[in-house]
């Protein structure tokens, strides 16, 4: 039997920590100066009185979900507009029976609330946004048609996505000075098909953690209960979405960072095939990267606004005249398909860190009622797991974590814990040689090719999984942060295949989820079981993954309408 | 003025040799026996006798392309199916006009002739093959229709793509022991599609070449005039095409390799956009190399065949089954534009290698014909063709040479003048830092979209441009060995735009052609420049190169048949 060490840092491989407290006091002003732009950028009519906003949401845990469906502070027509889908807001805005200023102004009221409650944002700028969905109305008026197949639709972004004039930081204090002078190409992208942006939200220093918390608006808290992680690294997207600040947001994942977030929040995320959404124009320690290549992708409350998303970006805003890197592959119709002419095989364990309890029965729930529809569920034994996760934890530190601590160093911002397990990722600090790195790309392509073949000599359609072992986990729990384990997620970023994260329609329950007898297989899932607390969890979204083959995406996301019709989801 | 280094080797920046004289003796059995093994492999009914092939074919000119039209060994039906395209012989093969066992003996007839005098091949197999087309024929009989879209179509491959059972050693020596248990991808699609192999075709020593000659067979020659290069390093499928030794071959290509045999050989050549010809299963030293990624593509002496080829690899093919690297977007159906709907910005002079008086006639008429057609062609001013060369010949060693010094080191084999200058491009022996790798992809990234933009903005459907600033050069002249300068060709290949090679319909000519007053602006124009004798490339072929947006290869071949039907091609 294997237990957690006593002490997380022996499990540390880096050792090159590149913080300097002098020189981060240099830095303090302007992050000062940047968390007072934020709390300035907050419309005064929008905010909750800072009386009625609790003041130990750090020690108490507060339902933000819950307290905006009953809060009397939004109007009945308010709460109506943001909980809708963008699908049904579109067919409102057409039918004149909304226009696109009521529709901001209702979202941007919710998310400045929502923010006051989980500080998922970094940024607001609803009085440009105003402005836009004036100009739209106008259009929509003067042409008697929409402007675009996302007109009007408040769209929030991962701060990271550059946004020309307004600081692009990506979690690194030292990038407090980047002010981007074009927009990134999604960007562009998604304001010709007319949607409307508003907010910018958090994410963690690095960009590596399944957590968001950085030195610069600290950490984001999970919308269904504020002593739990709203996840990473779109965290903040996940919370928006999750409290209902934005219809659909833009999140980016390399190991699990729309997939986490959506899964801790409760909503759908979809990490989609590279290549499909541009990334051109952010900040990441990636440029040139392309072992493991980030991705962008939607997360929405509604299924159908996935496919909204993904179909109108792909077909309408023709990404690769802008990015020769986005593929010119139309977004393909996919009809719902028959429950009987579809394979899941289900991946109850990795065979590295077993699902905690709600997990598994979310798991259980979904298979069951799959089942009971008529799909063929099958049990998938997990191929090679132990290699996906050495190689994917070898590739993401294979420069020796060189990018990571070029874009640390000049702020001497001091490492957060997930950084430094982030930075110990592989051989830590060790980089690797070309000649060793493209060993790694060629055992990865090896792997794609196995899991390939497991999909078209099988005839198996999805493999269903977990997203994380467990749901959301307590931000700080004994000293220890978490996530630690992102295999669930990061082994299908190695294989670049599609993932849906959608919601069972469940929720963790400390009186049907007890902790159980079980004999941990290895440090890090010692790390993740013992830590589990039914009653510190208890209320968090169960959500499973939805996986498909390569470039398949259109096919998992019809399938996850399926299967939101068979959960009864919506 | 720069005037060309009087020695070469002074160009050389790698000083790691790792040939070893002495261990190289022991592999020399081997060699001789794998010799013998392809000249036991030719069927001596088809053998042209020895007493015919001429004996200095190193020394004198000599044009197979005229010797095979005209040769009595031949039979008129040979002939006719033998300058018959793959989409003509299908046609009389699914109307029962020609048997497959018909076609597989004229082309191997030939074949075997042409092999002869232009040592194209490493290898025949002309009994399996029979046995094969036996079987194609009985299925037609049977079913009443073809097995396939490439129903009975013999194809030659370029040797390093692997094929189970046979030894696939891709120019290297070491290698001669490597015989795989499985085909390469692209191996088993166009046999499911009914294709027939036959033969399989030479390359040079490390594939990284403009030429092919290698330690095994030697020196391919180029079947319009022995005494010049048949290109590379798919030589051997330049040389078959170009005798019509087979109706369609199988190269690949990371710096130009199918696009100069094609255009030495007077033929087309289709360098597809990456990752639509699965190059899974071949030998190379690429392996997990993905900064310019090796592709695979059709050579045919008929565009209509490039076509048929594309088709039906992706549409019924469907690589991504076998090989998730190939994606999964189908052929497109375009028809061939109307000349006036179409922009061409033609490229005289990428800036670095002027064009050689044989090429820039080409071009001229090139342009000349398709103004007087209707099409709107500008002048392309050259976006930092510089940068490219550098940052592509940087990335092509940027592993120091690692892996290529790996497959060459075991035999001890020693480094041919080719050899030498390829494992000098960039920093030689020097490898670069993954994070200084990065960067380079960075920057060819940044030139993908500066390229991009540029058809874009200016509304620019194709760039026309040469293969290589001249005709196919003589192999060795006052002992130099070339081509050298693979500009023309590795610019697309950073840019991962496609590229047809294709025939312009005229050919060098002393008497047109005169050396001209030229002031070199560097070394490698000096050298490229000095070496031009028109009496000695009288005759050789003159393409042009088209190049088209990123995955828009349908657009380029479609362009294509219509310069072609503009040029009174065919």
């Amino acid at each position: 039997m294997v237990s957690a060490p006593a002490n997380i840092e022996s499990l540390y491989k880096f050792t090159d920590d590149v913080s300097d407290p002098q020189l981060f006091e240099s830095w303090k002003p302007k992050i000062a100066a940047y968390r007072q732009a934020l709390a300035d950028s907050l419309p005064a009519e929008y905010k909750l009185p800072e009386s009625e906003v609790p003041g130990d949401l750090d020690e108490t845990s507060f339902n933000t979900v819950q307290f905006l469906r009953e809060t009397k502070h939004l109007t009945p027509a308010e709460r109506e507009i943001t909980e809708s889908s963008a699908t049904e807001l579109l067919r409102k805005m057409e039918a004149r029976q909304l226009s696109a200023v009521a529709v901001l102004k209702a979202f941007a009221h919710r998310a400045v609330i929502a923010h006051q409650l989980t500080n998922f944002a970094c940024e607001f700028f609803v009085h440009e946004a105003l402005q836009r969905a004036k100009q739209l109305d106008e259009y929509l008026a003067v042409h008697g048609k929409l402007a675009g197949p996302l007109h009007g639709i408040p769209i929030s972004l991962k701060e990271q996505i550059g946004h020309a004039g307004k600081i692009t930081h990506g979690g690194w204090v030292a990038w407090l000075d980047n002010v981007p002078k074009e927009d990134a190409v999604t960007v562009q992208v998604l304001r010709n098909l007319g949607a409307v942006f508003y907010v910018r939200t958090n994410e963690p220093q690095t960009l590596m953690h399944l957590d968001s918390n950085n030195n610069i608006v600290g950490r984001t808290r999970n919308p269904h209960n504020s002593l739990l992680t709203a996840g990473g690294s779109s965290g903040g997207e996940g919370a928006s979405v999750g409290s209902r600040a934005s219809p659909l947001g833009v999140g980016t994942d390399i190991g699990g960072s729309i997939r986490a977030p959506a899964a801790f929040a409760g909503v759908y995320g979809l990490r989609p095939t590279s290549r499909r959404i541009s990334t051109f124009g952010g900040v990441s320690s990636g440029k040139g990267q392309e072992s493991i290549v980030a991705v962008a992708g939607p997360l929405s409350s509604s299924v159908d606004d996935i496919e909204l998303f993904m179909r109108a970006y792909i077909n309408a805003g023709k990404p690769w005249d802008l990015d020769p890197w986005s593929l010119p592959i139309p977004w393909r119709q996919v009809a719902v398909p028959e429950p009987r002419n579809l394979t899941v095989a289900v991946m109850y364990d990795d065979g590295l860190v077993r699902p905690l309890p709600p997990i598994a029965r979310g798991l259980k729930h979904t298979t069951d009622k799959l089942k009971q529809a008529g799909v063929n569920v099958i049990e998938f034994k997990p191929l090679e797991t132990e290699k996906l996760y050495e190689v994917a934890n070898l590739l993401y530190s294979c420069d020796g974590n060189h990018a990571q601590k070029e874009m640390l160093r000049p702020s001497g911002e001091p490492l957060l814990p997930l950084t430094k397990w982030a930075l110990s990722f592989g051989q830590g600090d060790r980089a690797l040689s070309i000649t060793e790195n493209r060993e790694l790309n060629y055992q990865r392509d090896r792997l794609r090719k196995l899991y390939n073949d497991y999909f078209v000599q099988n005839k198996v359609d999805f493999i269903l999984c977990p997203n994380y072992c467990g749901p959301a986990p307590v931000c700080v729990q004994d000293g220890v942060e978490g996530p630690y384990y992102w295999g669930y997620t990061s082994h299908f970023n190695l294989l670049d295949l599609p993932g849906l994260t959608a919601p069972t329609g469940l929720y963790a329950d400390q009186k049907i989820d007890a902790k159980q007898e079980y004999t941990p297989r290895s440090a890090i899932e010692a790390i993740e079981h013992d830590k589990y607390k039914p009653e510190l969890v208890h209320g968090a979204p169960i959500c499973y993954q939805l996986v498909g083959r390569r470039y398949f995406d259109e096919e998992v996301v019809a399938a996850g309408k399926l299967f939101g019709q068979i959960l009864e989801i919506e």
